[in-house]
Protein backbone atom coordinates (compact mmCIF):
# COMPACT_ATOMS: atom_id res chain seq x y z
CA UNK A 1 0.00 0.00 0.00
CA UNK A 2 1.02 3.69 0.01
CA UNK A 3 -0.39 6.70 1.75
CA UNK A 4 -0.74 9.85 0.28
CA UNK A 5 -2.69 13.34 1.09
CA UNK A 6 -3.25 16.49 0.28
CA UNK A 7 -4.26 19.64 2.05
CA UNK A 8 -5.95 23.02 0.83
CA UNK A 9 -5.93 25.76 2.74
CA UNK A 10 -6.24 29.65 2.25
CA UNK A 11 -2.38 30.28 2.87
CA UNK A 12 -1.86 27.30 0.08
CA UNK A 13 -1.37 23.57 -0.23
CA UNK A 14 0.37 20.86 1.89
CA UNK A 15 1.60 17.55 -0.23
CA UNK A 16 2.85 14.94 1.38
CA UNK A 17 3.45 10.99 1.09
CA UNK A 18 5.39 8.05 2.20
CA UNK A 19 7.40 5.95 0.47
CA UNK A 20 6.70 2.15 0.67
CA UNK A 21 5.43 -0.23 -1.80
CA UNK A 22 5.12 -3.59 -1.39
CA UNK A 23 3.09 -7.11 -3.57
CA UNK A 24 2.34 -8.91 -0.87
CA UNK A 25 5.04 -9.17 2.38
CA UNK A 26 7.90 -10.50 0.76
CA UNK A 27 8.16 -7.76 -1.89
CA UNK A 28 8.67 -4.32 -0.19
CA UNK A 29 10.27 -1.72 -1.66
CA UNK A 30 11.06 1.96 -1.33
CA UNK A 31 9.65 3.95 -4.43
CA UNK A 32 8.88 8.59 -5.07
CA UNK A 33 4.76 8.89 -4.87
CA UNK A 34 5.27 12.17 -4.99
CA UNK A 35 6.58 14.26 -8.47
CA UNK A 36 6.88 17.91 -8.88
CA UNK A 37 5.73 18.67 -12.57
CA UNK A 38 6.20 22.72 -11.95
CA UNK A 39 7.25 25.75 -14.22
CA UNK A 40 8.01 28.05 -11.05
CA UNK A 41 6.82 31.33 -11.67
CA UNK A 42 3.94 30.06 -14.49
CA UNK A 43 2.52 27.33 -12.43
CA UNK A 44 2.99 24.50 -9.65
CA UNK A 45 1.92 21.00 -10.39
CA UNK A 46 2.03 18.32 -7.53
CA UNK A 47 1.05 14.77 -8.27
CA UNK A 48 1.15 11.41 -5.86
CA UNK A 49 -0.09 8.25 -6.52
CA UNK A 50 -1.29 4.72 -5.09
CA UNK A 51 -2.59 1.84 -6.28
CA UNK A 52 -1.14 -0.24 -8.47
CA UNK A 53 2.95 0.97 -9.21
CA UNK A 54 3.37 -0.54 -12.93
CA UNK A 55 0.20 1.17 -13.86
CA UNK A 56 1.34 4.49 -11.76
CA UNK A 57 4.51 4.34 -13.20
CA UNK A 58 3.32 3.89 -16.91
CA UNK A 59 1.05 7.10 -16.40
CA UNK A 60 3.95 9.45 -14.63
CA UNK A 61 5.87 8.34 -17.77
CA UNK A 62 3.34 9.49 -20.18
CA UNK A 63 3.06 12.64 -18.56
CA UNK A 64 6.98 13.46 -18.74
CA UNK A 65 6.85 12.22 -22.16
CA UNK A 66 4.19 14.37 -23.63
CA UNK A 67 6.36 17.20 -22.42
CA UNK A 68 9.58 16.32 -23.62
CA UNK A 69 8.01 15.89 -27.39
CA UNK A 70 6.01 19.05 -27.08
CA UNK A 71 2.43 17.63 -27.24
CA UNK A 72 -0.27 20.06 -27.42
CA UNK A 73 -1.80 18.61 -24.74
CA UNK A 74 0.82 18.17 -21.72
CA UNK A 75 1.00 19.37 -18.24
CA UNK A 76 2.79 22.57 -18.84
CA UNK A 77 0.53 23.68 -21.65
CA UNK A 78 -2.79 23.02 -20.51
CA UNK A 79 -4.61 26.03 -19.36
CA UNK A 80 -6.43 24.47 -15.84
CA UNK A 81 -5.90 22.51 -13.11
CA UNK A 82 -9.62 20.92 -14.15
CA UNK A 83 -8.48 20.43 -17.76
CA UNK A 84 -4.80 18.85 -16.50
CA UNK A 85 -7.17 16.47 -14.04
CA UNK A 86 -9.31 15.55 -17.43
CA UNK A 87 -5.98 14.56 -18.98
CA UNK A 88 -3.85 12.68 -16.45
CA UNK A 89 -7.84 11.09 -15.95
CA UNK A 90 -7.31 10.21 -20.23
CA UNK A 91 -4.12 8.65 -19.74
CA UNK A 92 -4.95 6.57 -16.63
CA UNK A 93 -7.82 5.22 -18.70
CA UNK A 94 -5.34 4.21 -21.66
CA UNK A 95 -3.05 2.44 -19.56
CA UNK A 96 -5.25 0.54 -17.83
CA UNK A 97 -7.41 -0.30 -21.16
CA UNK A 98 -3.69 -1.43 -22.57
CA UNK A 99 -2.78 -3.39 -19.30
CA UNK A 100 -6.34 -4.32 -17.89
CA UNK A 101 -7.21 -8.06 -19.43
CA UNK A 102 -3.38 -9.07 -18.78
CA UNK A 103 -3.03 -8.52 -15.25
CA UNK A 104 -6.90 -9.36 -14.63
CA UNK A 105 -5.79 -13.00 -16.25
CA UNK A 106 -4.14 -13.50 -13.56
CA UNK A 107 -6.33 -11.62 -10.51
CA UNK A 108 -3.95 -8.48 -9.83
CA UNK A 109 -5.67 -5.32 -9.03
CA UNK A 110 -4.86 -2.62 -11.52
CA UNK A 111 -6.66 0.07 -9.50
CA UNK A 112 -4.57 3.40 -8.71
CA UNK A 113 -5.75 7.05 -7.47
CA UNK A 114 -3.65 10.27 -7.58
CA UNK A 115 -3.72 13.28 -5.94
CA UNK A 116 -3.18 16.98 -8.08
CA UNK A 117 -2.56 19.73 -6.47
CA UNK A 118 -1.37 23.14 -7.65
CA UNK A 119 -2.18 26.91 -8.92
CA UNK A 120 -1.76 28.45 -12.79
CA UNK A 121 -1.10 31.85 -13.27
CA UNK A 122 -4.17 33.89 -12.55
CA UNK A 123 -6.34 31.36 -11.19
CA UNK A 124 -6.98 29.74 -7.21
CA UNK A 125 -5.04 27.11 -6.07
CA UNK A 126 -6.77 23.69 -6.17
CA UNK A 127 -6.65 20.06 -5.05
CA UNK A 128 -8.12 16.97 -6.50
CA UNK A 129 -8.54 13.23 -6.33
CA UNK A 130 -8.44 11.69 -9.59
CA UNK A 131 -9.76 7.82 -9.71
CA UNK A 132 -8.73 4.69 -11.49
CA UNK A 133 -11.74 5.31 -13.96
CA UNK A 134 -10.75 8.69 -14.55
CA UNK A 135 -12.91 11.11 -13.23
CA UNK A 136 -12.32 13.55 -10.74
CA UNK A 137 -13.23 15.26 -7.45
CA UNK A 138 -11.73 18.36 -6.13
CA UNK A 139 -11.42 19.34 -1.97
CA UNK A 140 -13.63 22.51 -0.81
CA UNK A 141 -13.39 24.99 2.05
CA UNK A 142 -16.23 22.51 4.01
CA UNK A 143 -13.60 19.22 3.42
CA UNK A 144 -9.91 20.87 2.72
CA UNK A 145 -8.04 17.34 2.89
CA UNK A 146 -7.83 14.74 0.06
CA UNK A 147 -6.44 10.99 0.68
CA UNK A 148 -5.34 8.13 -1.05
CA UNK A 149 -4.14 4.78 -0.51
CA UNK A 150 -4.04 3.68 3.07
CA UNK A 151 -6.41 6.12 4.35
CA UNK A 152 -8.12 5.11 7.32
CA UNK A 153 -5.65 5.50 10.14
CA UNK A 154 -4.26 8.64 9.96
CA UNK A 155 -8.16 10.49 9.02
CA UNK A 156 -9.29 10.86 13.04
CA UNK A 157 -6.01 13.74 13.48
CA UNK A 158 -7.42 15.92 9.98
CA UNK A 159 -10.79 14.93 10.81
CA UNK A 160 -10.13 16.69 14.57
CA UNK A 161 -7.23 19.63 13.16
CA UNK A 162 -7.66 20.49 9.79
CA UNK A 163 -9.94 23.63 9.11
CA UNK A 164 -9.48 26.11 5.93
CA UNK A 165 -8.40 28.64 8.02
CA UNK A 166 -5.33 26.48 9.25
CA UNK A 167 -2.10 27.73 8.41
CA UNK A 168 0.44 25.51 6.37
CA UNK A 169 3.01 25.28 9.33
CA UNK A 170 0.31 23.42 11.29
CA UNK A 171 -1.11 21.89 8.06
CA UNK A 172 2.55 20.30 7.37
CA UNK A 173 2.38 18.91 11.04
CA UNK A 174 -0.99 17.29 10.40
CA UNK A 175 0.01 15.36 7.73
CA UNK A 176 3.15 14.41 9.34
CA UNK A 177 1.53 13.36 12.56
CA UNK A 178 -0.94 11.65 9.99
CA UNK A 179 1.25 9.98 7.98
CA UNK A 180 3.03 8.77 11.26
CA UNK A 181 0.20 7.27 12.99
CA UNK A 182 -0.53 4.94 10.13
CA UNK A 183 3.21 3.73 9.62
CA UNK A 184 2.88 2.79 13.49
CA UNK A 185 -0.69 0.75 12.66
CA UNK A 186 0.34 -0.78 9.40
CA UNK A 187 3.77 -1.99 7.93
CA UNK A 188 3.02 -1.10 4.17
CA UNK A 189 3.38 2.35 4.72
CA UNK A 190 6.86 3.38 5.35
CA UNK A 191 9.73 6.04 5.33
CA UNK A 192 11.33 8.15 3.98
CA UNK A 193 7.74 11.14 4.29
CA UNK A 194 7.98 13.55 2.04
CA UNK A 195 6.48 16.61 2.45
CA UNK A 196 6.03 19.61 -0.50
CA UNK A 197 4.65 23.03 1.25
CA UNK A 198 3.16 25.53 -1.28
CA UNK A 199 2.21 29.29 -0.49
CA UNK A 200 -1.38 30.70 -2.43
CA UNK A 201 0.56 32.80 -5.13
CA UNK A 202 3.76 32.50 -4.88
CA UNK A 203 3.85 29.74 -7.98
CA UNK A 204 7.07 28.11 -6.32
CA UNK A 205 7.32 25.36 -4.19
CA UNK A 206 8.15 27.35 -1.30
CA UNK A 207 9.76 24.59 0.85
CA UNK A 208 9.85 20.99 0.66
CA UNK A 209 11.97 17.70 3.21
CA UNK A 210 12.15 14.07 3.04
CA UNK A 211 12.16 13.01 6.39
CA UNK A 212 13.81 9.16 6.83
CA UNK A 213 13.79 6.56 9.51
CA UNK A 214 15.71 8.17 12.94
CA UNK A 215 15.24 11.99 11.55
CA UNK A 216 15.69 13.68 15.10
CA UNK A 217 12.74 15.79 14.35
CA UNK A 218 10.29 12.96 13.55
CA UNK A 219 11.46 11.26 16.76
CA UNK A 220 11.18 14.06 18.61
CA UNK A 221 7.65 14.72 16.85
CA UNK A 222 6.70 11.02 17.78
CA UNK A 223 7.84 11.36 21.18
CA UNK A 224 6.29 14.81 22.01
CA UNK A 225 2.98 13.03 20.54
CA UNK A 226 2.87 10.37 22.57
CA UNK A 227 3.64 11.90 25.64
CA UNK A 228 0.60 14.33 25.35
CA UNK A 229 -1.57 11.00 24.34
CA UNK A 230 -0.73 9.15 27.36
CA UNK A 231 -0.78 12.50 29.26
CA UNK A 232 -4.48 12.92 28.20
CA UNK A 233 -5.52 9.85 28.67
CA UNK A 234 -4.33 9.82 32.58
CA UNK A 235 -6.17 13.12 32.43
CA UNK A 236 -9.83 11.20 31.43
CA UNK A 237 -11.89 10.17 34.12
CA UNK A 238 -12.40 6.64 34.81
CA UNK A 239 -16.04 5.57 33.90
CA UNK A 240 -18.19 5.82 36.95
CA UNK A 241 -19.55 2.44 36.55
CA UNK A 242 -22.18 3.02 38.92
CA UNK A 243 -23.70 5.93 36.89
CA UNK A 244 -26.98 4.21 35.38
CA UNK B 1 -20.33 -1.18 8.86
CA UNK B 2 -19.44 -1.97 12.69
CA UNK B 3 -16.90 -1.88 15.02
CA UNK B 4 -16.29 -3.86 17.64
CA UNK B 5 -13.43 -4.58 19.39
CA UNK B 6 -12.31 -6.93 22.46
CA UNK B 7 -9.37 -6.80 24.95
CA UNK B 8 -7.80 -9.57 26.72
CA UNK B 9 -5.57 -8.04 29.80
CA UNK B 10 -4.04 -10.39 33.06
CA UNK B 11 -6.46 -8.51 34.89
CA UNK B 12 -9.75 -9.44 32.61
CA UNK B 13 -11.68 -9.12 29.33
CA UNK B 14 -13.11 -5.64 28.25
CA UNK B 15 -15.70 -5.81 25.06
CA UNK B 16 -17.08 -3.01 23.32
CA UNK B 17 -19.51 -2.32 20.54
CA UNK B 18 -20.77 0.59 18.34
CA UNK B 19 -24.67 -0.31 17.75
CA UNK B 20 -25.10 0.87 13.84
CA UNK B 21 -26.08 -1.30 10.68
CA UNK B 22 -26.17 0.38 7.46
CA UNK B 23 -27.41 -1.73 4.18
CA UNK B 24 -26.32 1.32 1.85
CA UNK B 25 -26.57 5.06 3.33
CA UNK B 26 -30.61 5.00 3.00
CA UNK B 27 -31.27 1.85 5.47
CA UNK B 28 -29.32 2.83 8.41
CA UNK B 29 -30.78 1.03 12.02
CA UNK B 30 -29.14 0.58 15.34
CA UNK B 31 -28.98 -3.12 16.58
CA UNK B 32 -27.54 -4.53 19.44
CA UNK B 33 -24.44 -5.86 18.76
CA UNK B 34 -22.77 -7.28 21.90
CA UNK B 35 -24.63 -10.45 23.41
CA UNK B 36 -23.95 -11.86 26.89
CA UNK B 37 -24.56 -15.96 27.27
CA UNK B 38 -23.36 -16.17 30.51
CA UNK B 39 -24.17 -18.69 33.34
CA UNK B 40 -22.90 -16.38 36.29
CA UNK B 41 -20.41 -18.20 38.55
CA UNK B 42 -20.02 -20.77 36.04
CA UNK B 43 -18.98 -19.51 32.69
CA UNK B 44 -18.84 -16.24 31.25
CA UNK B 45 -19.61 -16.16 27.50
CA UNK B 46 -19.32 -12.49 25.00
CA UNK B 47 -20.02 -12.35 21.46
CA UNK B 48 -19.95 -9.62 19.51
CA UNK B 49 -20.32 -9.66 15.93
CA UNK B 50 -19.89 -7.68 12.21
CA UNK B 51 -20.90 -8.39 8.94
CA UNK B 52 -23.99 -9.26 6.79
CA UNK B 53 -26.87 -8.54 9.61
CA UNK B 54 -28.87 -11.49 8.18
CA UNK B 55 -26.10 -13.49 8.82
CA UNK B 56 -24.92 -12.92 12.01
CA UNK B 57 -28.76 -12.44 13.41
CA UNK B 58 -29.16 -16.40 12.29
CA UNK B 59 -25.86 -17.37 13.74
CA UNK B 60 -27.15 -15.81 17.31
CA UNK B 61 -30.54 -17.42 16.69
CA UNK B 62 -28.95 -20.97 16.48
CA UNK B 63 -26.92 -20.17 19.25
CA UNK B 64 -30.18 -19.50 21.48
CA UNK B 65 -31.73 -22.05 20.08
CA UNK B 66 -29.53 -25.00 21.02
CA UNK B 67 -29.41 -23.51 24.45
CA UNK B 68 -33.20 -23.79 24.74
CA UNK B 69 -33.51 -26.98 23.14
CA UNK B 70 -30.72 -28.94 25.55
CA UNK B 71 -28.88 -29.99 22.33
CA UNK B 72 -25.13 -31.87 23.77
CA UNK B 73 -23.63 -29.00 21.83
CA UNK B 74 -24.45 -25.04 23.61
CA UNK B 75 -22.88 -22.35 24.59
CA UNK B 76 -23.65 -23.49 28.21
CA UNK B 77 -22.46 -27.22 27.75
CA UNK B 78 -19.52 -27.28 26.31
CA UNK B 79 -16.11 -27.28 28.06
CA UNK B 80 -13.59 -24.65 26.61
CA UNK B 81 -13.88 -21.62 24.51
CA UNK B 82 -12.29 -22.97 22.26
CA UNK B 83 -14.92 -26.08 21.87
CA UNK B 84 -16.93 -22.55 21.17
CA UNK B 85 -15.01 -21.00 19.27
CA UNK B 86 -15.20 -23.97 17.22
CA UNK B 87 -19.26 -24.88 17.60
CA UNK B 88 -19.82 -21.14 16.35
CA UNK B 89 -17.47 -21.08 13.43
CA UNK B 90 -19.55 -24.77 12.23
CA UNK B 91 -22.95 -22.75 12.65
CA UNK B 92 -21.48 -20.36 10.89
CA UNK B 93 -20.80 -22.18 8.10
CA UNK B 94 -24.13 -24.19 7.99
CA UNK B 95 -25.53 -20.07 7.76
CA UNK B 96 -23.35 -19.13 5.01
CA UNK B 97 -23.99 -22.82 3.02
CA UNK B 98 -27.59 -22.05 3.31
CA UNK B 99 -27.80 -18.40 2.31
CA UNK B 100 -24.86 -17.69 0.09
CA UNK B 101 -25.86 -19.01 -3.37
CA UNK B 102 -29.32 -16.59 -3.12
CA UNK B 103 -27.36 -13.56 -1.73
CA UNK B 104 -24.34 -13.99 -4.17
CA UNK B 105 -26.79 -14.16 -7.17
CA UNK B 106 -27.34 -10.35 -6.45
CA UNK B 107 -23.68 -9.62 -5.64
CA UNK B 108 -24.45 -9.51 -1.62
CA UNK B 109 -21.53 -9.92 0.65
CA UNK B 110 -22.34 -12.84 3.11
CA UNK B 111 -19.35 -12.27 5.22
CA UNK B 112 -19.32 -11.77 9.07
CA UNK B 113 -17.19 -11.79 12.01
CA UNK B 114 -17.45 -12.32 15.11
CA UNK B 115 -15.17 -11.44 18.95
CA UNK B 116 -15.89 -14.36 21.47
CA UNK B 117 -14.52 -13.78 24.99
CA UNK B 118 -15.00 -14.99 28.69
CA UNK B 119 -14.18 -17.31 30.99
CA UNK B 120 -14.89 -21.16 32.50
CA UNK B 121 -14.47 -21.97 35.66
CA UNK B 122 -11.22 -23.49 35.96
CA UNK B 123 -9.99 -21.85 33.00
CA UNK B 124 -7.99 -19.04 31.95
CA UNK B 125 -10.09 -16.25 30.06
CA UNK B 126 -9.49 -16.25 26.25
CA UNK B 127 -10.64 -13.67 23.58
CA UNK B 128 -11.30 -15.30 19.73
CA UNK B 129 -11.82 -13.81 16.45
CA UNK B 130 -14.11 -16.34 14.18
CA UNK B 131 -13.83 -15.52 10.93
CA UNK B 132 -16.49 -16.02 8.09
CA UNK B 133 -15.08 -19.08 6.83
CA UNK B 134 -15.20 -20.38 10.93
CA UNK B 135 -11.81 -20.63 11.26
CA UNK B 136 -10.67 -18.55 14.29
CA UNK B 137 -7.48 -16.86 16.49
CA UNK B 138 -6.70 -15.81 19.61
CA UNK B 139 -5.80 -12.68 20.81
CA UNK B 140 -2.18 -13.15 22.79
CA UNK B 141 -0.14 -11.47 25.78
CA UNK B 142 1.91 -9.61 22.78
CA UNK B 143 -1.18 -8.43 20.77
CA UNK B 144 -3.97 -8.38 23.74
CA UNK B 145 -6.91 -6.62 21.49
CA UNK B 146 -9.22 -7.97 18.65
CA UNK B 147 -11.05 -6.00 16.36
CA UNK B 148 -13.82 -6.62 13.86
CA UNK B 149 -15.72 -4.01 11.39
CA UNK B 150 -14.67 -0.95 10.75
CA UNK B 151 -11.45 -1.29 12.20
CA UNK B 152 -8.83 1.51 10.85
CA UNK B 153 -9.67 4.25 12.27
CA UNK B 154 -9.05 3.39 16.16
CA UNK B 155 -6.51 0.98 15.71
CA UNK B 156 -3.76 3.83 16.89
CA UNK B 157 -4.83 4.68 19.72
CA UNK B 158 -5.13 1.18 21.16
CA UNK B 159 -1.56 0.39 19.44
CA UNK B 160 0.09 3.50 21.56
CA UNK B 161 -1.78 2.61 24.67
CA UNK B 162 -2.50 -0.96 25.70
CA UNK B 163 -0.58 -3.84 26.78
CA UNK B 164 -1.20 -7.14 28.56
CA UNK B 165 -0.43 -5.16 31.72
CA UNK B 166 -3.01 -2.38 31.50
CA UNK B 167 -5.76 -2.18 34.11
CA UNK B 168 -9.04 -3.03 33.03
CA UNK B 169 -10.75 0.43 33.90
CA UNK B 170 -7.61 1.85 31.57
CA UNK B 171 -8.48 -0.36 29.18
CA UNK B 172 -12.16 0.86 28.98
CA UNK B 173 -11.34 4.39 28.47
CA UNK B 174 -9.20 3.20 25.34
CA UNK B 175 -11.85 1.45 23.90
CA UNK B 176 -14.45 4.09 24.31
CA UNK B 177 -12.11 7.01 22.61
CA UNK B 178 -11.06 4.12 19.97
CA UNK B 179 -15.00 3.71 18.84
CA UNK B 180 -15.42 7.62 19.51
CA UNK B 181 -12.63 8.15 17.23
CA UNK B 182 -14.23 5.83 14.53
CA UNK B 183 -17.73 7.43 15.01
CA UNK B 184 -15.80 11.01 13.88
CA UNK B 185 -14.51 10.06 11.06
CA UNK B 186 -17.28 7.08 9.63
CA UNK B 187 -20.64 7.89 9.44
CA UNK B 188 -21.45 3.82 9.52
CA UNK B 189 -20.32 3.35 13.47
CA UNK B 190 -22.78 4.82 15.52
CA UNK B 191 -23.91 5.28 19.15
CA UNK B 192 -24.99 4.01 21.23
CA UNK B 193 -22.01 2.70 22.68
CA UNK B 194 -22.14 -0.51 24.84
CA UNK B 195 -19.41 -1.55 26.89
CA UNK B 196 -18.55 -4.90 29.29
CA UNK B 197 -16.01 -5.33 31.81
CA UNK B 198 -15.39 -8.60 33.36
CA UNK B 199 -12.54 -8.97 36.03
CA UNK B 200 -10.59 -12.23 35.93
CA UNK B 201 -11.84 -15.30 38.07
CA UNK B 202 -14.91 -13.74 39.21
CA UNK B 203 -17.26 -15.59 36.38
CA UNK B 204 -20.13 -13.29 36.43
CA UNK B 205 -20.01 -9.32 34.49
CA UNK B 206 -18.62 -7.40 36.72
CA UNK B 207 -19.76 -3.71 35.00
CA UNK B 208 -21.67 -2.98 31.69
CA UNK B 209 -22.50 0.36 30.34
CA UNK B 210 -24.48 1.53 27.58
CA UNK B 211 -22.88 5.37 26.71
CA UNK B 212 -26.12 7.01 24.01
CA UNK B 213 -25.55 10.51 22.66
CA UNK B 214 -25.38 13.08 24.10
CA UNK B 215 -23.96 11.20 27.51
CA UNK B 216 -22.38 13.55 29.58
CA UNK B 217 -19.78 11.46 30.20
CA UNK B 218 -18.82 10.70 26.52
CA UNK B 219 -19.22 14.48 26.16
CA UNK B 220 -16.60 15.57 28.51
CA UNK B 221 -14.18 12.69 27.48
CA UNK B 222 -14.50 13.76 24.00
CA UNK B 223 -14.19 17.26 25.10
CA UNK B 224 -11.17 16.63 26.55
CA UNK B 225 -9.44 14.59 24.22
CA UNK B 226 -9.64 17.11 21.54
CA UNK B 227 -8.45 19.37 24.16
CA UNK B 228 -5.42 17.38 24.83
CA UNK B 229 -4.83 16.92 21.47
CA UNK B 230 -4.81 20.46 20.31
CA UNK B 231 -2.51 21.01 23.19
CA UNK B 232 0.08 18.61 22.02
CA UNK B 233 -0.38 19.71 19.04
CA UNK B 234 0.27 22.96 19.64
CA UNK B 235 3.75 21.93 21.82
CA UNK B 236 4.93 20.43 18.95
CA UNK B 237 7.88 22.48 17.25
CA UNK B 238 7.03 23.59 13.87
CA UNK B 239 8.91 21.99 10.99
CA UNK B 240 12.53 23.63 10.48
CA UNK B 241 12.37 23.60 7.04
CA UNK B 242 16.05 24.65 6.46
CA UNK B 243 17.38 21.67 7.97
CA UNK B 244 18.24 20.00 5.04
Amino acid sequence: MTYCLGIITKYGLLMASDSRTNAGVDHVSTYLKLFDFSCPGERVVLLSCSGNLSITQSVINELRRDIQAGEVENLHSLHSLYEIARYIGAITRRVQERDRPWLEKDGIDCACNFLLGGQIHGQEPELMMIYSQGNFICATPETPFLQIGETKYGKPILDRTLTFDTSLDVAAKCALLSIDSTMKSNISVGPPIRIVLYERNSLKISHQLEFCIGDPYLMEVRRLWEECLKQGFANIPDIDWQQQ
